[in-house]
């Protein structure tokens, strides 16, 4: 880690490139592509913005913090890329909303494109990012998170789009309301807006958040980059910084797919490298459940990751087709999403699935709030 | 008129009967029935609420005031009339995001059944409703009104559901903008809300408003009423007092109607109780040009009316059947309407037609600001 107490972790454009492919390998098929993320804040270090990260622990009790991301489809984002400051505009509208500044920022999602929101806000504005965010993966609705397992309410909630439209989701009964009408309006907005939601405080922030997961996705990236340079086993460098294991290694020989309601919903098969082993995968969006030979040896909210088998990159279900070699991260989630009102969050049963969650072996890597 | 200067209207429940009737004239046979509205404010007047309204004049200049109304179908709103508090919530939420209160509430639309709901938000809550309204009559878009017409941004505006949820659209680059935000909040609320919008000065309302429509509303509902006691012709008596004409009296030879996007879209044909003569009828929602026999007579923004032959009550476009025995009211609307900008807004290429407007002899019968 480059942060000490008290200070600020710098982040460099070589540590964002680490941070977006460990992302995406914390993003078990989904969340998106880091990409489109990584070349927005390449571009705003270039105009001088500097991402600073803080530790969560080092954030005051009473300071006031926001989640930031992007909602909506990434393909909208590549046609929008030039303006970028959609969720700079939603913190602000936040800001403007609850009369009082919030000067420290936090990403939903580390796992994959939402993985550098906080950063790009801060390097933007010169406000703080915090260490951490609120899956320690990815999932498809803003429900499934640790504030709001928390019980730490998603509004008031706000979105901007690209042409500095702006709309506060101000009261909701629930998180899944806040997702519902958060999600009409960015399809009214053209598909893509930036989201600022929650008026956390430092504390609250402490106590629901996953911590240290820019950390972690940066070791991540960096273990599968130096592989790479070593022509090590990347994927095996991946699981073992994460405490997993890799499932399964073979080629793809079935996709199916249908998108549903905004959810890629589909099933994957691949059969082993040697032998008739077939390896089953379940996907909404992330991957959900892997089963061998009909027995389930993964399943949410652990993670399931697709790499490559050459350079361990990891492969978002929207890219999956026939006769792509890779290899079947599993990889323990954090503790947090294990508790049994987690599980009504984000267990197998939350996403339709008549299955108990059955631990996978091994432990978080991070450390736990 | 019940009020004097610096002196308050105080609506009696017989009042808001001729409102409720006169609004369904001057809705143009859209805007919804203000039957709903009538209910709601004679249950709230039941439990104490006393309804005052002031006129525009008398409203200081440095004063705010917002529109308030309900959003959505009419029909699910009959499900849910017990609750009731869906634009006083709007309004409560506007101050929240203003961080400053509302003292003056206005209708934004006179016609159908938004007629009373300023009315209802001063007896919920002792606000003050100002007579005058934004259009005069209804349109079927929230940026078809003097304010928007005036340059008096939409925005901030709060919609509120019958669970107390309520999303505020902050910023927004027009007012068609607002309406496809608002209307997709509303959908995803169940299809009903309750709107407060604008934060406007005393000033401002008083230059875009149109001024004394509560007051109109009343009297085209008392001379329809007497009228029906004296069994003198309510149709006549509509027309005179509003310096209009009775374009047609006949039946609905012919109805067709489809619903898309949210429009009621279609066209009437009626033919002369004697005699061949027909007049059609284009309607989206309201009704917007007449033809008779071919030739253009009326058309929007002029208001055109169906109302029973027998007892002058005002036909909604979504009871159209055939065999109705019908006249078909003519009305010159206010000035405000008809000017070249209005016309944008509000005139018959507004709505598609490659048709100019043509005034209707008359003059706009109330006082003009």
């Amino acid at each position: 880690m480059s942060q000490n107490h008290h200070d600020y972790w710098n982040v460099t454009p070589d540590e964002v490139e680490s941070i977006a492919l460990g992302a995406g390998i914390l993003g078990t098929g989904g969340g998106g592509n880091p990409y489109l993320g990584k070349l927005r804040l390449w571009e705003t270090m270039k105009r001088g913005g500097r991402p600073k990260v803080i530790s969560p622990d080092q954030v005051p009790d009473e300071a006031r913090i926001s989640t930031v991301g992007g909602m909506g489809a990434p393909t909208v984002g590549i046609e929008r890329l030039s303006q970028g400051e959609e969720m700079l505009g939603a913190v602000k509208m936040l800001e403007q909303h609850l009369g009082a500044p919030i000067p420290y920022v936090i990403s939903g999602e580390i796992g994959g494109s939402n993985s550098l929101s906080a950063l790009i806000v801060s390097a933007q504005s010169g406000r703080i990012a915090v260490d951490g965010d609120g899956m320690g993966r990815a999932f498809p609705e803003l429900q499934m998170n640790t504030f709001v397992i928390g019980g730490i309410p998603v509004a008031p909630l706000a979105v901007c789009d690209v042409r500095g439209q702006s709309t506060v989701v101000s009261h909701v009964l629930n998180a899944r309301w806040a997702e519902r009408i958060a999600c009409a309006v960015t399809v009214q907005m053209g598909g893509s807006s930036g989201l600022a939601a929650r008026s956390m405080t430092g504390a609250e922030m402490k106590r629901a958040a996953v911590w240290d997961t820019l950390t972690l996705a940066k070791k991540l990236g960096e273990v599968v980059r130096q592989a790479r340079i070593r022509r090590d086993d990347p994927a095996l460098a991946a699981a073992d910084t994460m405490n997993g294991q890799i499932l399964f290694r073979g080629k793809i020989v079935d996709v199916t797919r249908r998108t549903t309601a905004g959810f890629a919903r589909g099933h994957l098969r691949l059969r082993a490298n040697s032998g008739s082993d077939e390896l089953d995968i379940d996907i909404q969006n992330e991957n959900l459940i892997a089963r061998r030979d009909g027995e389930v040896i993964a399943v949410v909210p652990d993670l399931i990751t697709l790499v490559t088998e050459d350079d361990g990159e990891p492969v978002g279900t929207e890219v999956l087709r026939y006769g792509l070699r890779v290899a079947v991260l599993g990889m323990p989630c954090t503790p947090q999403l294990r508790t049994e009102t987690a599980l009504q969050f984000v267990g197998p049963r939350a996403f339709g699935y008549e299955i108990d969650y059955k631990p996978l072996a091994g432990r978080w890597p991070g450390r736990v709030n």
